[in-house]
């Protein structure tokens, strides 16, 4: 997985049908220094992220091993919203000093 | 999946027969500022895209998950037509504005 | 799928049982304005591609939805000999052109 | 497979159900020489490593290969903790002599 | 596929235990003209390949299309060991030549 910073989203009426009611984010990746990666995803919101938040991102056929998901044209999914970061015994990112 | 905008078509007559009545386009990559990538997909429309139009293109085995494709060699789909992308509160596309 | 050109041949005795008969082509990916990419696939052929044509490759698990090829360890196949590739309403590459 | 070393964790309450339990490890991917790559990937300890330790991580489908996780949307998975590797006939890592 | 040349071996006792027995090697991944990538990856060898010999690589979930292999997380193997590499009706590479 890849983490990445929730930047905006994407909306679209004319698409495959599978994908109603599907929330695209447009995602920032994130390097582990916890600078942002000129490179970004589009990826379906499971978990309620919001703006601003970091996330994980799966990509691949990953994105679908998610409940309803199985069979939607999906190539990358947000899976879970980030509390904390650690990285060489340093806290990268806490949810908790955002808000 | 990544934002893309719809520069022109590839024809084949001598391919895979499960290929037969596939419409390749060729689709520039878009960063997350809307400006041109330095990257194309040929990908497999199924949404009726035209020249010009932002689409939302997934790759790899996500591209197989379109109703009689399931079992196409495909690794790339257009599999919607872009309305809008706001990114950072700001609205980056918008389809209405373009015509 | 990307643009590519066929340059040569990879030839194997010791390999997978699965692949005997398998044509391994060398082929160059090329970017969307019909310039060689510093890229290549050893890709499996199935559509009877020669050295010089312009092909569509298919990478992943999609090499691999080709009749006969669904249990073979391929992760690169040519799935369509190119007649043409329009981009911009301008016609980068035609078949009929080369001979 | 990549080389890769343990750098730290990543936590998150928010997530999708299937994914509880599941330590997710960042590490590092290391390159032929023992050097550090700027690339980095979120996966899923199975094995058991620690901060410090070289791994193998496997990206994409692989990921989803381990017991209980075959639903899961995992897109990396540290596989094995590494012993030792050898390039060119020289030891460029052995675990023994990190402690 | 990717031209590899093989380097060397990565050991490892703690691991998924549906790994017990694959041989990992190291190997270099090859432009088309011969020369080393700055690339390699950890493939399962399933053809009995030797340092310095070149051979092809298949990475995703190609790897897993190898009998025994199924179920094993694994995302890059030796498929075959290369005897000729011909490009641009050149003799790139011939394993006789090497020996």
């Amino acid at each position: 997985m890849q983490i990445a910073r929730v930047r905006g989203t994407v909306t679209s009426t004319q698409k495959e049908p599978s994908l109603r009611g599907i929330k695209f984010l447009v995602v920032q990746l994130m390097d582990d220094e916890g600078q942002p990666l000129p490179k970004y995803e589009v990826a379906a919101d499971s978990v309620g992220a919001g703006v601003g938040e970091w996330v994980l991102v799966s990509r691949g056929s990953a994105a679908r091993q998610v409940p309803g998901s199985e069979q939607r044209p999906l190539d990358a999914a947000v899976i879970a919203i980030i509390d904390t970061v650690s990285v060489d015994n340093r806290l990268l990112y806490s949810k908790k000093d955002q808000y």
